[in-house]
This record gives C-alpha cells, structure tokens and sequence, in this order.
C-alpha cells in the first residue's frame, strides 16, 4: 500500500517539493520537472529523461554530473505533457542541444515527440529517443515495440557520460541507441503495487504465482509461474535474457539486478549470488554490477534482470562517475558546471500566442464553444468514478481523474478566451493546449491534439458549417492517428472516434444538420465503445493484462462517447438555428 | 512477505554472499561479517559495528571509507555471536584499537561485551557503545535503556568519520558517546514484516492504524493510533523528537527521514516536505539531510523521523565524505588506505585452547555430559517448530531453531572433546562455546555462559558431588545475571533458572541425592515457566509488543525447563549410583 499522501490528487506535486527540499545541493525544480542545481555548461549536450513518477530512484533521482541535466516528472505512472518535457528541456538547454529520453511508451512517446517539434521551432536542436529492452514485451524482430523498463538506467547513465565527456548531440544519441541496442531486461513480479489513495493494489499475482514479464505498472507479461526458489528465478532471469543477446554478444557485461520496490535488498542478494555464479559459469566478465532498486514501481513485490553487453565505449561510460540525489558513483570530477542557479529563479516564461482576428460571429462561437467545453468539464466530473472503475479493470485506473483535470483546464482556458474576444477556432486551440498541458498522460495529448486540428480548421471568422466541422474533426482523427501508439483495432479511443468521424461524413454528406448528424454520430461513437469490451489490446502497448481487459470496454473509447453526447445536447440545447 | 530465497535457515549466508560479491570493490568476507577490501592503516583505530541482519543497508551496507571499517553479520533480527564479533574486530583491527558498536539490544550488549573481553585478553585495545536513540522505548532519565533505531547511522557516521580523522581510541569513543547524546529518534508503523520462509508476518498492525514507537523488529511502542495523513504524521514525529531534545538545544541539526522497507522514497518525500516546513518554522537550520532506506526491517512499512542535534565537531563528522557499497557522500579522498586484501587471504585462526588434565573418572563423567548433551538436543530439536510457536507470539518466532542450532553445536563439541579424553569440566566448556558461537542471539550467549560456568567450577578430576553441581548451577545464573540484560520477573529464562538453583540448592542442602534433587528442581522449573505466562516483558528489552504477549508463557523459561526435564531423565537412566 501507499499509505502516506495528503491530497492523493497532489501526491505527485508534493513529492517533487519534498524531494527538491532535501536535494537542493542537487537539483532545482522548474515547471513539468527538475534540473540540476547549475547551469549546463557551453558546448555541453543536456540530457532530459522522464516518465511518469512512482519509480523513484527514475528518474528524478539521477539527476546530477555524470547522469542526466534534467528529468520531467509526470504524475504517477503518467507521461508528462508535452509542454512539461518542453519546459524542462528549456531549462536543461545550454547551446549545444538536448536529448529527451524515455521508456518507450505510447504516451511518452507522443508527448516527447511533441516536445522536440515544439523546442525545435524555438531554435533549439532537440532529438527524442525511446528505450526498448523488456524482453518480454515483444518477440525478436519487433524490437523497436518492446517497452522500457530496467534498462533505462543503463541507456541514461551512457547517454549521460557520453554528455558529460563532451560528444554532440548526434554522438550523445549514437550512445543511446548503441546502450539501447545491448541492453535487455527480464522482469518478474510477485504482487502489485497501490496507488496514494487507493484502496486496491492496480493489479495482483495470485499467492504462491510468478508473473514473468510483468511489466513496471502491471502490463502484461509473458506467463504465470509458481513461486520459485530464489535459484530457480536466477535461471529464469538469466535464462531469458541471455536468450535475446544481441548479436555483438562479447564476454564483458554491465549487469542490474533491480528491486521494483517491496523486494529488498536482502532478498537481491540472495539471487545475486546465483545470477553471477550463472553468468561466470557461461563465461561473462560482470562489470560493476549493480543491485538494488534502480527503477520501481511504488511498493509493488518483484525484480527484474538487466544485461548490457560492453564495448570499450559503453564500458566507459557505465563506469564512468555520477554524482546525482539516488545515484554516486566514484569522484564525479567533471569538467566545471555553469553558474549555479537560484530556484526562485527557475522560472520559464509561458509562450505567447499570436492573437488571432475574430469577426462578431467567430467570437460568438467562440463563447459557444466554451459553453460547450464547460457542459463537457461538468459531466466529466460527474463521471470520474465510473471512468475510473472501468479503466482500473485494465489499465490503472486515472482515466477519470486525467479526463477531469484535462477538460477542467481547457474550459477555463476557452472562457478566458472567449471572453478575451477569441473566435472558435482560437478558443479551441487554447483549450486542446491546455487540455494536454494539465492531463498528461496519453489521453491528454490526444484530446490536446483533436481540439487543436478541429480548431485550426474552423479559423476564427464566421459560422463554421457542418462540413467543416466534419473537416475538422477527420483532421482531429489524422493528427492522432500521426501521433503514433495506436490503431483503431488496439482498444483505444480510436474506436470509438473512427465510426464518429465516418458516420458525421456520411450524415452531413446525405445533407443532415450539424446537430442531426452530430447526435447520429454520438449513438454510432457509444456503440463503437461499448464493442471495444470485446478487444483485447495490444501488446507492447503500456496496458496492464491483456486477458483482464476483455469484457470491459475501454475507458477512452467510452470517454470519448460520452463527450459526444454532451456536445450533442449543446447542439439541442443552443438550437438548430444558433449553427 | 519476504519470498526470495533458497533455504531459510541459510538466508544469511546466501544474503552475505551475494553482498560481497556485488560488493567486491568496497568489501571482503571474514568470519561473521565483513570488513573494507583494503587493510585499515597503522594508527587509525577501526570502527566495527553490526547486529543482526534485515536492516540493509545497516549495517554491512556501510563499511568503507568515511564510514565502518567491518560489520559483524548476524542471522536476521539475531545477535551475531562474541565470537563472530571478536573475528570480524581482529581482521579490521590494525594497530590504534577497535570501537564495537551496536544498537542497544541485549544480545548485542552481551555478545559484543564478551567479544570486548577475548580481544583485550589477546592484547587489543577495544571498546564498545551502544545506541540508545528511540524515544518511545523507555522515558527520559531512563535513557541509557533505549534501544537504538536509525540513530544507528549517525552515530555510527560520526564514529567513522572520526576514526578516518585520525583521532585515538579514547577520541572516537568520545565522538560516538556526543552524537549518541545528541541523537533522537521517534519511529511508526503500518505493517509488519515476514521472515523468509515464514507464511505470517511476525507482527501486524491492524487496518487503518499506526503504531507509533514500534521498534524495528516489532518491539513495544507507545500507541496506536489511526492511519494519519502524511502532514499528520510530519507533525507526531516532528512533536515527539523535539519533545525529547536535549539540554544542549541547537539551531543546526542533521536529520533523517528513514524508511523501513515498504514505505517508499515517493512517499517519504511527501511527508519530508511536511517536517522540513515544520522544523523550519521551529527555527532549525537542516544540515544535508537524509530521506530514504538506511536501517530498515525487511518489508516492514513503516518509517521514523531522527534528528542529531549539531555542534562543530559534529557537524563535520556527519558532512564528512563516505564511500560505501550503499552510502556515498562527496568526494571520499582519504589517508592512504593499506594494502588491499583477498578473499582467500581473509580466514581468521580459531583461538586454540589448553589441554586441561583430566582423570580416569573426570573422562568418564565428561563422556556422560557429552551423552546427556546428545539428549537434549535431540528433544530440542523435536521441539524447534513449539518452541518456534510460543516465541513467535511475543518474540521473532526464531527461538527454537536457536536453540537446535546451539545445542548441536553443542552436542558435536561435547563429543569430540570427550572422545578426545577430555574430562566433564573441559567438555561443559567446548559447548558452551560451541553453542554461542553458532546459536547467536541472546538464549546462545546466555547457555554458553551457563555451562562454560559450570564447567568452570567442577573442574576435569573426580566425580562431581551435588553440592558441587549445586555450586556450579549458581555460579552460572550469577554469570547471567552479571551479562546484564534481564532480572527475575523480566520474562526471561532467568525466571525458570533461578527456581531451579534454588530448589537444587534447598534439596541438596536436605541431603537429596543430585538425581532426586535435580529431579525436583526441573518440576519448579516447569512450574516457573508457566507462570512467566502471566508476566509483561519489561519494555526497552528487545522484545514485541508487550501486551500480546500476557498469557503465553516465556520460550527461554519453557525451553530450560524441558532441558532440565531432559537431563533429569538421563540422570535416571544412568542409575543413581553412576553419580
């Protein structure tokens, strides 16, 4: 259990201020996350890791020399938004380019992949790179779908020496694909972990079974096993990693053996002691080894396995010294850092939109709009538990809290710009940035992303006509479709917003009224949603057991239907004429 | 739960294994615990610390520069034995002293004292300490019977710090005594922990509360109270160490928020953000604090707050750079360091004992002893999983693999010095060592003394008469009592031995034979340890909550009993006339 928090809802906040608080010799916060205490140095590379939180010593906790500039911190197994990764990657930014890195999943991929076209537009060379060593999330060959777990620590730690020693940014993300490319992990759990509030762990292992493969928030894994004895989960481990060595599989290796959290340190040693006398007996050199909690999952029972295959280069790095909050690691003498900053300093200003002109019937869709946005915030609010219900069965559990946060801030956001004269297009444009900025997580970005295509669309003059908002909207669908992670079919929002997007065509194309296609398009969406319970999602994805999820429709697909009906009743409610 | 490992009853030393060779930059395995990979330096005294085991990093995690030059490693939540003390001392030892120090426990107490006396018989200068940290465990002017928590660290840092100083023995001794002095510690938990291979936890604390107090191995605390908030609880800590501030109140402290096992770093941040604003707000200024694992309890949920109140000195022994397996603080740039050790280079010789001259008779009766050892533990060890049964109600449950483990031990060194022709006298001694050096924990220091105490007094010649059996039984609860630790009336075996003396005494004295006296005695004895069942165990020992224990008789008390029902028997067997 998670048992200490004040406002759960703010855990992650709190946590961050109680962290900053006792590393200040280390690191100040800055929004969406924290940097190291001085300045990267000229000529430096920063190197910006993340991920949702709930991992500590990941990833804040390595933030310092010899690791990473900076980290962005999203709320509990949550990936930050894209404008949290952008932030902390200003920040982190000296003059010679940032590398943002991940455990590669469909929501951190988006928002950091989102982050990098936004700092590039500011100048800023930036490059994303996703990690992808959990054996058991993919089979060989489709590499590049595995997730990131474990050996996200040896792929930043590499990264960051590669910085650290003086490399360009494409040689630092050379590095990180090279650490990347020589590094697999196996993991296992014995029983899940609970997030602050909750009263149920977010997924459980039967008493005396072994989850192979389980990912680090209970996504799914490869079988159930009995509970073995700690030698017999030595060769489990070793077993299966060595089973996917890379091709290039030389005698030297950097190994972790990681705790997600309720495992302790006793028990690591115990099969550490196995795992080497395993590893030596094979004929590896284990180099510097590392055992103990590296990278968690809140309180949840397991451990995983980590193997990177050395060359010279990679040797150096993983030995090279780190000095972070969680993580020392020999004299951390480096090249000077930068001036030291102030965390009151630490602030980064907000980027200004351009002011778009609006003519009288633009601003009063505008306001329209927001009114709409405000009935869409209310019913979610209304149904965060039942969101949150559906998604616990698969997933973790803070749809409705994200779906809550997210609307809440894009209605405030569209107020404020209706009433500061914005015409629609502009109010929803505003609310999708804000709506992805406070969500994180993969429905913010998405629903950030919709919002922002309908309304770059729709422009800010005149009444847009159901055909352009059927425009919009299948432009809303492409932009997430481009954004990655998902395919109608995966058990996503997708399917529910496909059979929305087709049947609002299909009606406004036969020549129905917005309000008369929209309401048809909301019955066809609630439909698609309801089906979704008979997918099973796909693996790889940052989905908890597959095999749970079947029989429970998906959470986004359902979300997004029921924001279909809202702005249906908008329609009735505001009058055929009023559009 | 604590679910990895492979036999239980070689936790340990399965745990010890993999730690020294994840480790084998830092550390070297010795008899009995570890000491640094390089020799510790002419004139610089050694700091050896330990206890039992469990509480990773405490205390094995934290050997290296800066900090401990050995620990001694005992079984989980056991003393480690005098002898395992004195081998890790002798091996860390160079030429300035060795300083002992351990958390204020009464097996430690003993062991440790006793490894004091064997290393100044061999000629080296020792001493030892224990800290008295945890508030909850006994009121103020009672002091010096506190157990010691995660003050452990600080006093142990400040010790290390100065000993890496070059101070002399007397000097660290010194430092160790004013940060004892200076530290306070109030401690909670949620949930308890599981020895491996247990199915229940040794203790738990009912749903929804805290027990506020509670030692790390489940000890008394002070109350129980409902589950708090994390500000809730920011402030009983806060409140309950100030409380107990010393005299010398200063404004820079160094503090500690140490997790147990479960209670994560995510967690321990939100609450560290409370008691830093708290501490603040009281006008403390918070040297370099410390939020994460440092002595834990296996997966004991659970935390506790410690605050060393600063001066000069001690300011610079607690930011004073270390360089351990678990700890690493600044740049740890020490004196030279002697010459590095190999693992095969570190095997301590067994002090060698004088041949006593025994007679014809003396060798016979030794030969009875040795048998009359054969018996008792084979009854111990059909008795391991009772006596495992009544401790685990008030205690760790580990009694009665303690005493099948001392007692073989005994048995196997009785037989071969009685087979070595060695008399009655010499063969009560070579078990009584025996079963202390392999039982560990409090029951094997204490029946090591026991009969090291009766041997003593009947010598290798002659048969022994009653009164001189009598004589000897006396002399071995007066060498009880003078280890310290407990009194009549405490719930100890102390409560079953001394009706035993006494009786043997009054029987004897009446002109019984020594069978029919002792006969009599072992059923006061088993009177006695039944009637430990209405007795509370004295708080400050390191003994579970008390109040669980009312009506469950005492294992110690219970396990003398049955051994003395035991030798009443072979008594029997052998015939009167044969003694």
């Amino acid at each position: 259990m998670t048992k200490l928090y004040n406002d759960p809802a703010r855990f992650t906040e709190d946590m961050l201020a109680g962290f900053l608080d006792a590393n200040a010799r280390y690191v100040v916060g800055v929004p969406g996350g924290v940097v190291r205490a001085h300045r990267t140095r000229p000529g430096k590379v920063a190197v910006v890791i993340g991920g949702g939180s709930g991992h500590y010593p990941a990833f804040c906790g390595t933030v310092g020399p010899g690791f990473a500039d900076g980290a962005v911190v999203g709320n509990i197994f949550t990936s930050p938004s894209a404008e949290e990764a952008a932030s902390v990657a200003r920040a982190a930014h000296s003059d010679a380019g940032v590398l943002l890195t991940t455990g590669n999943y469909a929501g951190d991929v988006m928002n950091f992949g989102l982050a990098v076209t936004q700092l590039r537009s500011e100048g800023i060379d930036a490059h994303y790179f996703a990690v992808t060593d959990d054996v058991a999330s993919a089979p060989r060959g489709d590499e590049t779908k595995r997730r990131g777990i474990a050996g996200d620590f040896t792929v930043f730690k590499c990264a960051g020496a590669a910085a650290e020693e003086g490399l360009d940014l494409a040689g630092v993300l050379r590095v990180a694909e090279a650490a990347n490319a020589a590094t697999r992990t196996l993991g296992v759990a014995f029983d899940g972990c609970t997030l602050p509030g909750a009263d149920e762990p977010l997924f459980t292992v039967p008493d005396g079974q072994m989850g192979v493969g389980l990912g680090i928030h209970g996504e799914p894994g490869v079988s159930e096993e009995p509970m073995p004895t700690a030698a017999e989960l030595a060769g489990t481990l070793v077993d299966g990693v060595l089973g996917d060595r890379p091709d290039a599989d030389g005698r030297r290796i950097a190994v972790i053996l990681n705790g997600l959290g309720r495992t302790k340190y006793e028990e690591l040693f115990v099969v550490w002691g196995e795992v080497s006398r395993l590893l030596r007996d094979r004929g590896y050199v284990v180099v510097e080894p590392e055992v103990g909690e590296l990278v968690t999952s809140l309180d949840m029972a397991g451990c995983s396995l980590t193997v990177m295959w050395l060359d010279d280069e990679l040797e150096r790095y993983w030995t090279a010294p780190a000095d972070t909050p969680a993580y020392r690691k020999g004299s951390a003498v480096t090249a000077p850092a930068g001036e030291a900053r102030s965390q009151d300093d630490e602030t980064v200003a907000a980027a200004t939109q351009p002011a778009a002109v609006a003519d009288d019937e633009g601003r009063a869709v505008g306001r329209l709009v927001a009114r709409g946005l405000e009935a869409v915030a209310a019913m979610l609010a209304d149904a965060e538990a039942e969101l949150g219900r559906i998604d616990a069965v698969a997933g973790d559990g803070d749809h409705g809290r994200g779906m809550v946060k997210g609307s809440s801030a894009a209605r405030d956001a569209a107020t404020e710009a209706a009433d500061g004269g914005a015409g629609h297009g502009s109010v929803l444009s505003a609310a999708g940035r804000a709506w992805a900025a406070k969500a994180g997580g993969t429905s913010g970005v998405l629903w950030g992303a919709l919002l922002t295509a309908v309304g770059a669309r729709l422009g800010d003059t005149g009444t847009p006509d159901a055909a352009g908002v059927a425009a919009g909207l299948r432009d809303g669908y492409d932009a997430l479709v481009a954004l990655g992670g998902a395919a109608p079919g995966d058990k996503t929002m997708l399917d529910a917003l496909l059979p929305l997007v087709d049947e609002l065509d299909r009606r406004v194309s036969d020549g129905a009224s917005l309000g008369e296609a929209w309401r048809d398009a909301a019955e066809v969406a609630t439909a698609a949603a309801s089906a979704t319970a008979s997918l099973r999602p796909k693996v790889g994805r940052a989905r908890p057991l597959a095999e749970r999820s079947v029989g429970t429709p998906d959470a986004g697909a359902t979300s997004l239907a029921m924001c279909a009906h809202t702005i249906a009743e908008c329609f009735t409610s505001v009058g055929q004429g009023d559009i």
